[in-house]
């Protein structure tokens, strides 16, 4: 059983109408929704720039293939964290290239630095993070 | 076969150093595979700013398994884009919450709605998109 | 005389507990004030993602006065764009070194590209562009 | 007199062609400057992950001159700050519009809590800040 709680919020009309037309692009149910997307996403940024939280985090990874050992040093590093890394998808997206999704979690330093060494990986021709939340400290 | 080219790139040595200290402390093998992952992430930044490029993503989301109807609302939304969702990884972050990532392809404005769409859902509390390639066009 | 719009926005009682303490760390006077910039903050990014809008930019550049001729080569850039560049202002950060901010108005893809030519300016250690709004779109 | 470092980076053919038409784009010299460009940009990104290193930075704010009250606010928070902010330059965008560029240096605890009170304050209309540096550990 959660509380709910309802405030007023005052903005220039034409302002709630750019407002309307942009959650409608976007797809969004109701503003409140969407202003609840945009507070959470405020805080969860600032909770990774905080020192040592506990966190989630999504590293996603295109690789060649063929390149020499790729594959297996990315295996190699994900079993010495075995303790952080939760689960990796594999997807097959032609001939030669790989798109890998691992799913991280721990503390922020420890997350972060293992996504910088999956990223820098030599062979891995794309690589980015996602820093998210282990979604108990939003609502 | 391809071919390598070499080309030499001049610096003032102080900045050489710290470049050196900076791929020391992100876990890069060499010189050439950091500069490489550079230039890497400066082409696909642009080629999502293009119009239509054929691309991949991978959308994470958490969201609260008890919330009303989310899981079922972002199992219809995939089934309804099945030609560009590839696949989806559940994982189970406490009693509460999820988090789950699905993986992406077709064109960049397709994709970029679709993300939108799954971040936008009600009751999903983070969602974030990488936007990547599908690698065949980088080396 | 300007309309002003009052909605109802609902959210679980923690989430804004957590929103209250992060609008208290920024210095926000109160939530309305802190949701109208998230809100203000979206609609500025999707402007720029349009195709030519009527944008303002300013170009932040940080270079070493010694090098040889940049400073020439700015005046010469901002010259030639006169009809873009509102104004610049120049600090002396030490001996050698400047901080140029350049104020931009223009159509966003011509913007764009001006900003991009003068932080590629041989001897710019340091640029960045911060692209905003001419203001009369924004309430 | 400073030492020139060369070393020699090497890269698949393709990616190479690519990097050169981008920097063409972009309006880059040569590949030296261009590569320099994304290596200072990866230093100064860690150095404001630092804890309270000395740097330089810019907030750009658009206002509305008619709202109440707030170019004296902001003249406030300058004064009170008069240790850190070096300059402040000012454009009437249009009768009701204006945008102001503030220059600011100190340490980078308290530049960000300046650059956050500036965009947080009542009437602004979009505010944003570039992070840079003083120059003098950047070659």
């Amino acid at each position: 059983m959660t509380d709910l709680a309802r405030y007023t919020v005052s903005m220039d009309a034409r302002l709630l109408d750019r407002f309307d037309e942009l959650i409608g692009r976007k797809g969004y149910a109701n503003r409140s929704e969407a202003i609840r997307d945009l507070i959470r996403g405020a805080l969860v940024e600032e909770r990774w720039a905080a020192d040592n939280a506990k966190v989630a985090a999504t590293v996603t990874l295109v690789y060649g293939h063929h390149a020499h050992g790729v594959q297996e040093h990315l295996g190699h590093i994900q079993h010495h964290h075995h303790a952080e890394v939760v689960s990796s998808t594999h997807v097959h997206l032609d001939n030669d290239n790989c798109l890998e999704v691992i799913i991280i979690r721990g503390r922020s330093r420890t997350v972060r630095t293992l996504a910088e060494e999956l990223i820098a990986t030599k062979g891995v021709k794309h690589g980015k993070a996602v820093f998210t939340t282990e979604g108990n400290e939003l609502y």
